[in-house]
């Protein structure tokens, strides 16, 4: 069974990719999965972040499912088909709006790479490596799924793990941007979910309002009047009256979403 | 008193953020000071780099002063008013025709981490650090004020510092492309002004041309005709005469600005 | 004789910027045949990357030549057609369908940096140092030259190499973006030629539109349908059911550019 896995614990919820013969790579129906998971996530206010990972310590997802892509991408209808239901399921991940973090150990490769390169956060183990040597498969990344990775580290690195193949190690990775952190294998998971709750620690609203901004900036348009007032929504809420009261108190903030 | 004081020897001019009390924390009547002053500062040609400061050596700014946004930013109508003196105090740093460097000691926090962004160099000690954990006060940081930190470092970053509300330290701010330079606590001050003295052994008007091109270039749009002509003013220049002279001559070339 | 030689061996195409009285400073005669070797090399089917290089050791190149500025740039219609003649080598890069990759040792300032901006791939000798400190010389860079730069490491980047004049160290210009990897002096044309071997080892296809979608999503338009149909065109090719048969098979590919 191939499956992606969704287990809510608190505020956090944690995505597993889950494929262990093949080192986690991601088959249609797998993509699929990601995307309904991520519509589950999506629409559960409760959640403050979302944990995306490969299951077991070898792969975070070592890329698609090259068996499958015999007979089920082979034809320009099947491939137009197979691509859309990727970017369904990175799309639904790039437009969360609750905050999301790569759990990377071991290969982080091809589709792998595209999931980390539209998450937030990408926590990577001190052996963990990334690349999409698919030159040597004879085929060309999908332009759309380029779009995270070229937003993240630019057409240098991206012309480097395509025109290449080349595969990075973590601290390359890092040097290069790809990655926000990186630490020692065993530690992880440990480092990623305690930045998880860091970002769970902080007003809910103002998260989602962050992400909103920068996303919205990125498009380049100068923004509106209207829009200016709106990122003052922060102004009527209980979150932010308890936030400057408890920083003016020397207190921790408890805060509730409103 | 809480001031931006403003010093000017020779071709230098320093800026300094004055607050001691609160680590430099910024409240409406700095943010005007600082507008008012880099005013002054553009208006003088003699001028060729300007240095932002914090007084001591604890603090650049370690933010807005929270204190004053219990009355002076608590409605709408205050905040549009507030953040709009912000933005004419970031605006005149990232206009500025002249050079302008953030010499960073210590806390570089919310609105001090603004304006080290918008400024053209950021020299830094060891031991400084980097941050707007407003996450834990329940509010969001302005979306015009996000732009020099995105433009400077991209969403990921961004999104590090603002959605995990991580404090960065000097060297990893490095690594992630937010500083010009980390030097030794001790030699902070010597590097900035080292500095801005090879900015100012340059030709003054190309220093504004390049500040300016590099402006033009970025909003996308290809140069028109009369602009490609206008990039070679300095043809008619007495320093381009000079600089070329000086070069074959194998000695060291006096400009004058025209 | 200042020339830019071409030699190819096999798929790989090798350009010699030869100067070495003057570190191979290029002048005019240099742009104009760097243009005309990359013509011939993007009409070459067979070449499969272009490796641009300084003669000798000692420089990948100077910069322009700037004994011929007095005489050859010194009205404005001069200048207008010698960076023109520029922008058609630069550009001959930047359009060229095959990777472009620069061998750098030494010295890679002024022209030598615009060059290595705007290839795909930079390997540089640990001692190789790089900047453009023509603000000395009373002259600014002509815009549209900066732009390849730009989109490699940023305003800030560009700015130090500007304003300040700076020259970057290996080490310090890979920390910043502006190189893809730094190796020995020793070992820099091994691993060019290593790296270009590799390129080569990718099917060629797939390598001329990598470079093709990586550049037509830097223009911000989202792919029309006819774009998003006209991706899956390795799907007829023999290069890819060669690819995966290879990998299922576990041997190696041999591709054949069709």
């Amino acid at each position: 069974m191939t499956t992606v896995d969704l287990l809510v614990q608190g505020e956090i919820a944690t995505l597993t990719l889950n494929n262990p013969e093949k080192l986690n790579a991601i088959n249609l129906s797998m993509w699929q999965q990601l995307a309904d998971r991520m519509g589950k996530i999506t629409a559960d206010s409760s959640i403050r972040c979302v944990v995306i990972r490969g299951a077991g310590n070898d792969a975070f997802a070592a890329g698609g499912d090259l068996e499958e892509f015999v007979t089920a991408r082979a034809t320009l209808e099947q491939a137009l088909h197979y691509h859309g239901q990727v970017a369904v399921a990175l799309n639904a991940i790039a437009d969360c709006p609750h905050p999301t973090l790569a759990l990377i150990s071991g290969a982080c490769i091809g589709g792998g790479l595209e999931i980390a390169g539209v998450c937030d956060f990408r926590i990577a183990g001190e052996s963990s490596r990334f690349g999409a040597p698919i030159n040597r498969l004879g085929f060309s990344m999908y332009p759309g799924e380029m779009e995270g990775l070229l937003r993240l580290v630019g057409p240098a690195v991206v012309k480097e793990i395509l025109l290449e193949g080349r595969i990075l190690h973590a601290r390359e990775a890092y040097e290069k941007g790809l990655l926000t952190r990186v630490v020692a294998d065993e530690q992880v998971a440990d480092e990623a979910y305690a930045t998880a709750r860091r970002i769970c620690s902080g007003a809910p609203l103002v998260a989602g309002w962050h992400k909103q901004w920068i996303r919205r900036l990125l498009d380049g348009r100068p923004l509106t009047d209207a829009e200016k007032a709106a990122s003052f929504a922060f102004l009527d809420t209980e979150d932010y009256k308890e936030g400057l009261a408890a920083f003016l108190e020397k207190r921790k903030p408890v805060f509730k979403a409103r």
